[in-house]
């Protein structure tokens, strides 16, 4: 993981506005393919924005006509050895870790084909909006490589039987089954997709970003848990929160009705 | 715990016909909110209708124009501290799996507006029947409050995405999209909905009870185990159900076409 | 288990087509119960079929008008001891467990009606296609024995309140509706369910065997621990992947335009 080459700075475009970082896969010669470089450059914007108090929600999307095609094929072809292959899996699966351990909120915004890792970077954000042109599969296994690594993120997403049958039939799914398998949160018009992901952005960025992060993290960790572990978790969570300037604000601001003032503590 | 005062008796309504007690939430004029009072009743009654051989499924209802708008946020606005937080809330969460421990099955009657702790109630239940003109929302967010402990029933409902669009968004949800979700069993018309809950409540009821408690019981511990295990637990239950008096009797009325007198053992 | 009786041979049919092996249950008088004897038959297919390199994927279908009603009730009464039951259910868990572990994807074919260890045998199954006339329901509370080791397999396929409805109620449910849970992947017209189902094995028999049986392994196993456990394993499952013959003709074969040629290593 040391010699990692500087990211291209066009290879991932990264454009702030409003409190929402907006970081677009740009290369669509390549099926905006997860390759080490791309990997690197998310991994350094998903690490600079974990500290930025200034950016409050996150939407990834990709640049031309698809969303994300997945590993880089040729560069894996390329670096036929054990070391290079577990080197670029730790990467992806640390890079996909980051997205759900980053305090803000992250938004997939799916205008085209997603497919395998590129369909797990899509299962990895906390939501997502599909396009009615977007299409999703996990279709290693027709090229001899079953979507082992995508399908953790995506059996943590729909139910058991609609995972295998992406899984071991790699067949394309459109939009509207997406939704309906609990993939995607939204299915709109390729016109309306920036307004559903930025409206929805905008909401999130209007909530206290402390009181997100608090919340953020504790489902994803409540999850792992048996319900009365969870209780017990949550049960401290949600006593901090109470306590947190935030939270003392908002309930305030509420029974006083008036709007409410975050300092984000 | 032990300075708790004694339950009013009429902020919370019980009423008991057929075999089935249906407790009713019954302050309309604070939206229901699960204050210390009302989490006290309702621990109250759970507790006696856990050894009440008489009741054989529970229906929680609400009064007024809603179902319930969760934790009493002026009573915590009054009483500002740890402990007063810390054991609201871990009466809260001993309440919410005082009904997943039940041994009758309990269906949510959610008539109206169903909020954070309200939100978290419905999934408490194991089932839950929906008037159209209900609607759902963990929108604690908006307030300063993360739904932590709302959260941890709703996500063993509905699927990641979904619970997180509302956790994080906090927006309002209808009744069909809940349904949808899976937070509800069945939507159905306002003048409808005694029909549709006591229905249930009554075919439940012409159950053996002790079938339906072992079975509850293994439901929920099934759950948080691994497959191998959950079967090696699974299949002891279900020996002691074969060799219990109505597993006995049940086989017999059915293989000789009768109908089944049960024993509740 | 030792003194198991030979299975006889035409209460299970096996027919093998195009790397197809299918498995019909071929009890119609009794409702295609799962005996004692039907159970060793399955899990004798089960152990063969692990090991036929031939076999590619298998189907698990019904004679005459049901799919399964489940264990053989008249069985149960006439052996009604303590020792027999935990038998027949350690017989039926390791059935069940072994199409999960089976190196082949299995897929139900659900003509008819559904109920207790019939409807596990379709929520065991990797995928399930219903016919219309399909029906389905875990409906042993209604003759006093809670479908406790069903509930192990449908839990893991559909959502909480949507398991628990159907375990409490024990009502039959519609194929739509088994689709709208996703206990089934596909609704098809009676005369679509062979097209269907073998158009969807003949796809999975067309790719890498080797592929499959890493694939299908990893999804059972890493759905049971935590994210970063999972991602860690997963990794290392697609690490190999992509060292094996076939995982390198897949790549080779997709950057050359080319048919792949699978070894099944």
């Amino acid at each position: 993981m040391s010699a990692q080459p500087k990211p291209a700075e066009n290879i991932l475009l990264r454009h702030d506005q409003d409190g929402v970082a907006t970081l677009t896969l740009n290369r669509p010669e390549a099926r905006n393919a997860l390759s080490r470089a791309m990997l690197s450059a998310l991994q350094a914007e998903l690490d600079a924005i974990k500290a930025d108090r200034g950016i409050r929600a996150v939407v990834i999307a990709g640049a031309g006509p698809g969303f994300s095609g997945g590993h880089d094929l040729k560069e894996m072809r390329a670096n036929r050895d054990r070391g290079f292959y577990e080197a670029t899996l730790a990467q992806c699966s640390r890079m996909m870790q980051s997205i759900v351990r980053l305090p803000q909120p992250v938004i997939a915004r799916v205008h085209g084909i997603a497919t395998a890792a590129g369909c797990q970077l899509v299962a990895s954000c906390d939501l997502a909006v599909a396009s009615t042109q977007a299409q999703f599969a996990t279709s290693g296994v027709n090229i001899g490589l079953f979507c082992s690594t995508p399908m953790v993120a995506l059996s943590r997403n729909v139910a058991r039987k609609h995972a295998m049958e992406m899984l071991l039939l790699g067949e394309f799914m459109d939009a509207e089954t997406a939704w309906r398998f609990g993939l995607v949160n939204r299915v709109v018009a390729p016109e309306a997709l920036d307004d559903t992901v930025y409206g929805m952005a905008r909401r999130i960025a209007s909530k206290s970003a402390h009181v997100l992060k608090i919340g953020k993290e504790a489902f994803y960790r409540q999850l792992e848990t048996g319900l009365s572990e969870a209780y017990d978790y949550a049960s401290r969570v949600m006593t901090a929160n109470l306590l947190a300037k935030d939270g003392v604000e908002g309930v305030d601001a509420f029974l006083d009705k008036r709007k409410p003032k975050w300092c984000d503590e």
